[in-house]
């Protein structure tokens, strides 16, 4: 009855929870997994971050996996997502990227035309083969009927770190630089997504089953520009896309426009906790949603994280095509006995819904 | 016609373009002022600021109606705003507040119910006469046909400092009190809505028109916990104003629940640039609206400016109650010259309409 029926010798993963909630097709229950579920909240990822530096791990194909199948198993979810920076593809194109205690630096900022003339095309295949290993080796030694997220940072939150030379709280500089040289902001946000668009089809290549692109800090900007200056480029990323995935187009703040976002394409819109997901999901029609429990409830109690999630359950599930996610990445800090309850307990709550 | 008739001897401001925005009344043009108007951007401002500390400055009202005073015939603007702080509520109830480079920063924050407890009253009439003599001397001193602001930081923003301790990304110990201990989160709100309350009523007497309450990070929450643990505190302090001023309830990030942030009363909704003008006019009906250019976009050429501040005066003009702001304060750097001609092309524009 499918429109995606299973192949006999399909890879399991094709048929699991994720997979069809990507493609709005009905489930038994809501698959979950979480933004940086491989992260520093975890024992055995510090224990590793012990002996190498974070670039390092990212850089060790081995060291990567181990980290996302480690995670993956310790609590349960339905898909790994593989263990990478998003800033990473900004180095051969020539940025200074250094990992400091209190955050990411580029020690070389974007700020006039001629600094994005001299910056190179990112080269994936050559430049990121490391990351292409990572996905092969993730995709072998994990659970072989879940799926494999791939990834990368959306063209303006990448554009943004480049110009601000790290994280920022105003973006003053990134909106400085849009306003004043609109054509080098172009030029700029087309040279990422020529480079990203590769990047995501080899990811995809190596073994990835979905790709979300993350626009951690899109919310930043007016509904205006966004339209101006992000949406374009988004899309073109998007539809160059060929390798047959789904895509998962993740920003924060875009609860105002959220019509307009989804209109960059993909397959599944992530959303933040700022937008009540019963909310998103009627603006966004047929489109799959992937969302929305703000991490700051995984330091609760256990009752009011599972009365939290079940909001979350019951707004998704007024029509297929919804992926429990937290709004944003775990947090340093976040017990893991609630991160494992949490994916309990959603996984449990279908099951009894049925 | 009108449901304010004009008393033949008023003050003029009475019948001013803000004054008549704020409650509803058609104007033959925008009225409007700047959130942080009288900051860090102006020559004058840092020139006081060389001979006096910032917390000197707030509590010497001399000095704070003169930077007032000053702004608000520089630039001239429609409204003049008292200088003062939104944090300085907090030292006469226990909290040690300092302002240093990065931001400010409270040394003894609030962490477990206890703390709620050990912190006294506000007291605002004994321990913030300082306030209450600025804002008699700025009205003393401004043009008598304009109206004064006073203010003060809702509820939830100024909590988050307390239990912060200063700024904050994530409000991750702000919202990991209001899960653990809701009951301790609730008494301290309501303490904070008792002082706020008399500090807004004496703010009045002493000579402001309007007052605005800023809800500055309001916009880190989720709806349902804005509904749950916010909501009830804002409507209290609104509902408590009872000097006979317009109170204009300003919050950053509140697009996913403007309705319900509106619900909390008052007569103006302040919205940042993260909403379109348009949106925010049809979504509140006839409550007037505060807002909302991106303060970014004053770093800009004059053409962009007046671009963008046109496109916002039209989707402010569909109906009256509409007051010209920015999305959020100056930033520190703005041209003082973009600044005057913004006004003044804002001004200018509803006459050209005529």
């Amino acid at each position: 009855m499918s429109a995606h029926p299973a192949v006999e010798n399909a890879p399991r993963y094709e048929d699991s929870a994720f997979m069809r909630a990507c493609r709005g097709l009905p489930n038994a229950r809501t698959p979950v997994w979480l933004m940086r579920q491989a992260g520093r909240y975890m024992r055995e990822y510090r224990a590793v971050r012990e002996k190498v530096s974070f670039i390092e791990l990212c850089r060790t194909p081995d060291l990567a996996a181990e980290v996302a199948v480690t995670a993956l198993d310790a609590i349960g979810a339905d898909a790994a997502i593989l263990f990478s920076d998003i800033l990473l593809i900004l180095q051969p194109m020539g940025m200074d990227l250094e990992y400091l205690e209190g955050g990411p630096v580029l020690h070389n900022p974007v700020r006039v035309a001629l600094d994005v003339e001299r910056l190179r095309e990112a080269e994936p295949r050559e430049n990121l083969a490391f990351v292409f290993e990572a996905v092969r080796k993730t995709r072998e030694r994990m659970n072989p009927a879940l799926p494999l997220i791939g990834f990368c940072g959306a063209p303006f939150t990448l554009a943004s770190y480049m110009i601000e030379g790290g994280g920022s709280r105003n973006f003053e500089n990134t909106k400085r630089f849009m306003y004043a040289d609109s054509g080098a902001w172009h030029a700029l946000m087309e040279k990422l997504v020529r480079g990203l668009t590769v990047y995501l089809n080899e990811q995809i290549r190596a073994g990835a089953q979905a790709v979300q692109i993350f626009d951690s800090w899109v919310g930043c900007l007016s509904p205006g520009d966004f339209r101006e200056f992000v949406l374009p480029h988004s899309r073109a990323l998007i539809a160059g896309i060929e390798a047959g995935a789904p895509v998962i187009h993740f920003g924060t703040g875009t609860a105002p426009y959220l019509e307009t976002f989804a209109g960059a394409g993909g397959d599944v819109v992530g959303v933040d906790f700022r937008v009540e997901l019963a909310d998103a999901r009627e603006r966004l029609g047929d489109m799959a949603v992937q969302g929305n429990l703000d991490p700051c409830v995984l330091f609760a109690q256990a009752e009011r994280i599972f009365e939290r999630a079940e909001d979350i359950l019951r707004q998704g599930a007024v029509r297929p095509g919804h992926i429990f996610n937290l709004g944003h990445g775990i947090l340093p800090g976040t017990p893991v006995d609630n991160v494992k309850r949490l994916i309990a307990f959603v996984q449990e709550w279908e099951a009894e819904a049925e």
